[in-house]
């Protein structure tokens, strides 16, 4: 009986074990690319410059790292974004670090891919506010100094188009990753990158139900391909008194893109890396604190009350999501004819 | 006879060599600092920084980089800058490339150094729309991770200040200067670095009176102590075509900032350094075209319609004006809190 006990006992400690493996993935050292847009060093410069180019808006004030700032969070800091003529948005930037590990873009999930995402900001009338896509081409064809920098990339010839400029910037979007955080390290072996305090968040966050939609390396729901995307209803205790405090049902998420019922107040399940850098949360960006956010998730969506060392110690785990952003030179744009952006 | 013909003619020459080399002068390789605000390597990495920095604008979109971004000319390639809700500003942003070397900032020279000037725009209800100096000090109070920076660069206690915020820019804007144009190396003796048309260019520039006001080594008026200025008339000639087709009677110049009717129409003389990088030209940003500058200058100011070979002489001596611009990494700003910018 005895030693049928420690056998079991040996057992449930090894599938523990290898539960736990599973469970705690670190974030790839390299984000995975696809098969008609490999990562080159020419794409990749090139995808830098049209990133940081304000000249892709209508009015020549707002780039992509307006809004996804990399000397910050990848974000803008903002509840909501600003774009062109002062127009707000109606949704929190996410953050551009690490996008290329998720499965897919936008809060809504209706971008399949990086490549498609980047061809959404351009022509949005209240973001870049540029005409149409092609508008846009035809904004990049008139900085002569760009072409040679397609070329490198993408070959002699009409290079100069809508995919290939998404290409680029979604290769370079592909360099910006974050996968030496403590939390990483400590998954990997380096048992002391943790504090006490971190390592009972990190259980406390499994064993009151946060992993059921944030699991694996991104904390963004299961692995999947890409062009899939993890969603989840949210608020799915509509009760909780955070839903109407914080306005969480005023936009109806997925459903304001596809127009099907079923998907009313559903979200792409958000990453929780570099939270540190990426307050205030949630869509709307209506909860300023990192400990209010766990606060309201516990409550929307586990219909649970936590009690404050928990909610203490979840907020030190989810710190440890937070690496060390990669240094960034500027990119040098080629000149802008004086007749570019008119008046 | 003879023998005095020669020596007058060496000494014509000799005197025409002295005359050159007080006319053509390289750009300083290091930017002059005033007593009070010496450049130490931690102001300027606060400074640069700060410059990032949109939080230092009221809706958090807007930083000194946004209408002065260092990976084009240093301006914003506009007409005149937007600044924050979409608000049109009401003259060229001008180069922050080698501002440092100026003897007075803005277009009329409000300013007397770039201490004074970094204070001008966060508290412009049209450009960074701060309420005042103090909110713009309020608002760094309220990022704990400047702190440490403002400590290492101006002591412990009571450091974070207008002032300091303001030293902290102008020193990192004392580092943004590009002296090695292929101008710079001619005059300093090498001789292939010019053209022979911008040799050419450089001689009717000079001969068709342009040296009049562009002259030292920033073409920007004869060196003058900071705070001082080099003020001109523009247009002078205010019968020339240009001036209505242009528009550039319609902004009175250092009168808007003064009041006094003597400042009518009178400008600092811009410096004609990184021209290639900064079109359109002019205060209000009406001219698009370098070539048609040079027209409208040799019209407006020295009453002379110049041949089309002169204008393509002296467009090809301007660009020689042009360095490349001096490599930046990104800084890397410390976290926003959530409620730091409200809606």
């Amino acid at each position: 009986m005895k030693l049928k006990a420690v056998l079991a006992a040996a057992c449930f400690a090894a599938a523990i074990a290898v539960a736990d493996e599973a469970l705690w993935q670190a974030l790839p050292e390299v984000a995975p690319e696809p098969a008609d847009n490999p990562t080159t060093p020419a794409k990749v410069e090139l995808g830098k410059m049209l990133y940081f180019d304000p000249r892709l808006s209508s009015t020549g004030t707002v780039s992509c790292f307006s809004c996804h700032n990399l000397a910050e969070g990848g974000d803008d800091h903002r509840p909501t974004s600003i774009g062109v003529h002062g127009q707000k948005g109606g949704r929190n930037a996410p953050t551009v670090f690490n996008a290329a590990f998720l499965s897919a873009q936008f809060w809504d999930g209706r971008a399949p891919t990086l490549e498609e995402q980047a061809k959404g900001p351009p022509a949005n009338a209240i973001e870049m506010g540029m005409a149409n896509l092609d508008a846009v081409v035809d904004r990049i064809e008139r900085i002569p100094g760009y072409r040679p920098y397609f070329e490198a990339a993408f070959g002699k010839g009409d290079v100069i188009t809508i995919d290939n400029i998404a290409r680029a910037i979604a290769a370079y979007e592909r360099t910006l990753i974050t996968p030496d955080t403590p939390y990483d390290r400590y998954v990997k072996g380096e048992k002391s990158a943790l504090t006490k305090q971190q390592v009972r968040g990190m259980n406390t966050f499994r064993e009151v139900g946060c992993m059921t939609c944030h699991q694996g390396p991104m904390f963004a729901g299961p692995e999947l391909p890409m062009g899939t995307g993890f969603f989840m209803k949210f608020p799915l205790q509509t009760e909780s008194p955070y839903v109407e405090k914080y306005g969480l049902m005023e936009d109806k998420g997925r459903f304001e893109a596809t127009g099907n019922p079923a998907d009313a107040h559903m979200w792409r399940v958000p990453t929780l890396r570099n939270l540190v850098y990426t307050a205030p949360y949630m869509h709307n960006g209506s909860v300023k604190t990192l400990d209010e956010a766990v606060r309201v998730m516990a409550s929307t969506q586990l219909d649970k009350t936590l009690t404050e060392k928990q909610v203490a110690d979840i907020v030190a785990f989810l710190e440890s999501l937070s690496g060390e952003l990669p240094a960034q030179t500027l990119p040098k744009l080629p000149p802008t004819p004086g007749d570019l952006l008119d008046p």
